[in-house]
């Protein structure tokens, strides 16, 4: 049974609480929030404390704080050779203070309070200065996940960027989408179907392969007709530029 | 039955033939297209012909072929006073020429010849000059999918282009995911599970409620570090614009 200490209170922290709590392999010992009123529904899975000193012993402290307190708060705690590691895509594990034994345990997805996550799909992205320490995390993660990845700060940090393009940066054209109909009194449900398609065609073919549209086309007769209806002029803009990026790719593939 | 000719031989026309002849209330008698050999495999479900004065009589005459060549093709047809409509999503209907009546049948979806469609759940947008023929379309669109939508040539033009948003932009941004990932060494699967919750998401929340990440947050420190990390420069581009209009979108929110 591999004992863990869960160090914050926020949507990290909740749904790592709620996973290892219900998988028989782990056990969540005791959380830890500054705010104790923050964690207060986490009673039902685990203690908790907002006092460092009181830290159980445990296998593996997780830090699942904002990404720029992580560095303070590794240094403050009264904790040496432990094995302590954060959650985030894009801070390096030697972030961490070096007084224990340092590692990363990055679970890429999004975690909204409002959505329930299901763990078995999530990609967890693991890395530790030692073997042992590895193997650990390892375990830790094969316990609640299908998929698991080793690999190290640079490549995390690389991949939290590819994160925010197909995340953060598709949900930004997603809403562009709602706000286009909403202005012209169309049900934006009616681009559900092709917002799935969309994401499930590049599970069988590449972007590459899967691209369509007026800009793949360079059919710019159409393309200047969308530029001429579209009154936002950030969204006229973000129209251009990947318009441009499409042709420039698809471009560059006939080469 | 409604018996249907379809004039194009191109991703469109294949998809249309193949639902409607597994229909059993519809039924494709011809299919017309400038080139034989391209549509040969067309006639394991109907005749085929290259010769517009061959063409039969029919319920209604569907123009799939690309958007700039309708207008031309259709003043060509040897018909009169027919329901010809054209399946484009950019293309007014008044365009077809006026002495048949008009109308349009536009399957919202990306057709890729690699990959079959299931059209029951494909929005089919329908638009037509008189109430008898706009009711020949709804029968038409309802005998193959569950989504039939009553749109003016207006609102499919901006319809179309909410598509290229959440449809072939946002493919671009896995495009660039996928290169991002490429260049370091990353398997590109793991951001697919990430890439089907986005989409998934917004099926129960809205696009606005269900943003995160470092733009929404404002967080400087990350959005810099990503833009450090970005080497190529329509990438940085991207990064910058967009990151700017959800920043701008989420500041909107809390006024």
């Amino acid at each position: 049974m591999l004992k863990i200490v869960l160090l914050g209170g926020g949507n990290v922290a909740q749904h790592l609480l709620e996973v290892f709590s219900k998988t028989p392999t782990t056990t969540v010992v005791q959380c830890y929030n500054r705010n104790l009123s923050t964690i207060e529904n986490f009673q039902k899975h685990t203690e908790i404390t907002n006092n460092l000193e009181q830290l159980k012993p445990a296998d593996v402290y997780i830090i699942a704080i904002k990404d720029d307190a992580i560095a303070d708060f590794s240094r403050s705690l009264p904790l040496t050779n432990k094995l302590v590691v954060h959650t985030s895509g894009n801070v390096p594990m030697l972030t961490l203070a070096d007084k224990n034994r340092r590692g990363v345990f990055y679970p890429l997805q999004s975690f909204s309070k409002e959505k329930e996550v299901n763990f078995s799909k999530i990609p967890i992205c693991i890395e530790a200065e030692n073997e042992a320490d590895l193997k650990t995390l390892q375990t830790l993660a094969e316990a609640i996940s299908q998929h698991v990845y080793t690999i190290t700060s640079e490549q995390r940090k690389t991949l939290h960027v590819g994160a925010v393009f197909v995340n953060n940066f598709v949900n930004q054209l997603y809403q562009i989408g709602s706000e286009i109909c909403e202005e012209n009194k169309i049900p934006f449900e009616i681009l559900q179907p092709l917002i799935s398609e969309t994401s499930e065609k590049i599970k069988t073919l590449t972007p590459l392969e899967a691209q369509t549209g007026p800009a793949k086309r360079e059919d710019t007769a159409t393309i200047n007709s969308h530029l001429k209806l579209l009154k936002n002029e950030d969204f006229k803009d973000i129209y251009k530029l990947i318009t441009k990026v499409i042709i420039k790719t698809h471009g560059r593939e006939k080469l």
